[in-house]
């Protein structure tokens, strides 16, 4: 049975692409057609070309004048897109600033749909290759983190209800992460946001994967609870967000029925680790260095013999 | 010390109003300014509220005529701005489809910007509340799966190299999951995709969080593997994403330097399994339902002995 092929990996690096300053909007098309030329007027549509055959223009860098109607703009769009598929080309990305959006709209009429958009600016793609698109897609998920913070002298973990729900359940404080915020650091942030609570991260316990979120505008919710341990233990909670915050016996967190099957779900696995040590139920953290550019990144696994570690 | 609110959960029901069609443009502001009018010419602009105090208008629905300058549009939003802000609203949301793209720009100029953009449609917000916005975000990562095949019977497991890598490493095979997919399946279906082999999802191992990631527009990857099971072990690989693919052995692949840190780091772990059993390495999934929507969604944790399972 022949392998099939996804390659939306292949379509990875083209990204970078999307932030380089040099593209173009020229009288003429360029001779070789991959030194974009710039100039003011209604010339060719250029963009800079990708190893993988992709083409983007940033539209706030192609010299188009600001009051450019869509029927020009799509003109222009159609010449280009009959040269990009001559020229064999397999995909075009359109970086549209959003005081340009009606550039947008004109690509529309040429099957561009949006691909994201962010802040001041969209993001649009046509593929113009053979067969499916092999474009990659846009950030899928977002991820909510909450704090179990365990007290492990008295057995006791810090709950909240939230103000907002109609069941008033017991749950660990928590919330959406920040862009670019580490998991541990969002827990870290929410607890103290809503309890008044102080910690610091141990572990990472669970991991909750749900489509079509409502709270996602559709999209996908990951939903992740660390173990935390108390640093600070007077409550000073949050009205706006809670109804109740307190310090809950895990064994009587594991029982109510005023909690959620995820929440009692982690009562006993917590009142496990209580009992056996947290070792056997922890994915411990550990940073690396990131191999192409130098950052390092965070990785939880469940530990391994410092025989074999490295 | 006094707890701070982020209260962006606050918003997190906000959205299935985004996918109301009850909104309306009318020739006058409907007197109880609740209830919407409709009609066809260039009346006020009116929205939707939310119980948090946010207004959503759904362009398309608004009766717009179709080719509605920037102009006019900005007039309408800048006067039902004013009434908004007069009758306390915090938050004004757009739902502005590609065809009235031109909508957006106007409305960027009265501050409005990107929240997120998908196929047809962008979706535009403002926060007119006291204040720091507490506007929720949209989602934040991608998420990567790679599956881990272990042949346990000779301590061999899967890895590929990819053709387009400058550095020809050994990694396990994976990609990014489709929207909707479940971890496990993506797993099995890019180590399909990429060497022929079957395979049936056993556990998760490890979680890694990168933020700025080339490969994600900017934004976060969440890269995931997985411990899979063979089901069939010809390989037939897939010669457009990869270079080489072999069953290696895991003592090979913890010491060669033909790997990623990443990836030895796992095989070191996935040894650990192998001799003492992979019950003290993996995250097990388990099934629950959703409270609030009937569904299910997907649990990994340690396991919980029975006689605390529930």
């Amino acid at each position: 049975m022949a392998a099939v092929s996804s390659s939306r990996s292949l379509f990875k690096l083209l990204l970078p692409l999307l932030r380089e300053p040099v593209r173009a909007f020229s009288r003429t098309a360029p001779a070789g057609g991959s030194v974009p030329h710039r100039a003011e007027g209604t010339g060719a549509l250029t963009g800079a070309v990708d190893r993988f055959g992709g083409v983007t223009v940033q539209l706030s860098d192609a010299g188009l004048p600001a009051d450019i109607s869509e029927s020009v703009f799509s003109d222009l769009l159609r010449d280009a897109l009959v040269r990009w598929k001559a020229e064999g080309k397999v995909a075009v990305w359109l970086r549209v600033p959003i005081s340009l959006s009606r550039c947008a709209a004109a690509a529309s009429t040429h099957g561009f749909t949006f691909h994201h958009a962010r802040h001041d600016h969209a993001v649009l793609a046509l593929w113009i290759g053979e067969g499916q698109s092999r474009l990659p897609g846009f950030a899928t998920h977002q991820i909510g983190v909450a704090g179990a913070v365990v007290d492990e002298s008295n057995g006791k973990v810090l709950v909240v209800q939230d103000r907002n729900k109609t069941m008033n359940a017991w749950k660990f404080p928590g919330g959406l992460s920040d862009p670019g915020e580490n998991i541990g650091a969002t827990a870290v942030r929410e607890v103290f946001e809503e309890t008044g609570v102080r910690s610091e991260f141990r572990s990472l316990l669970s991991l909750r994967q749900q489509h079509n979120h409502p709270g996602a505008f559709g999209m996908s919710d990951m939903y992740i609870i660390c173990r935390l341990s108390p640093l600070t233990y007077d409550i000073n909670f949050c009205t706006q967000e809670c109804l109740r915050c307190e310090w809950l016996e895990l064994t009587e967190l594991a029982k109510t029925s005023d909690t959620t099957p995820i929440t009692a779900r982690l009562a006993r696995l917590l009142l496990h680790g209580l009992e056996r040590g947290f070792d056997g139920i922890d994915l411990g953290l550990e940073e690396l260095p990131a191999v192409y550019s130098g950052m390092f990144y965070q990785l939880y696994h469940r530990p391994i013999p410092q025989t074999l570690k490295s």
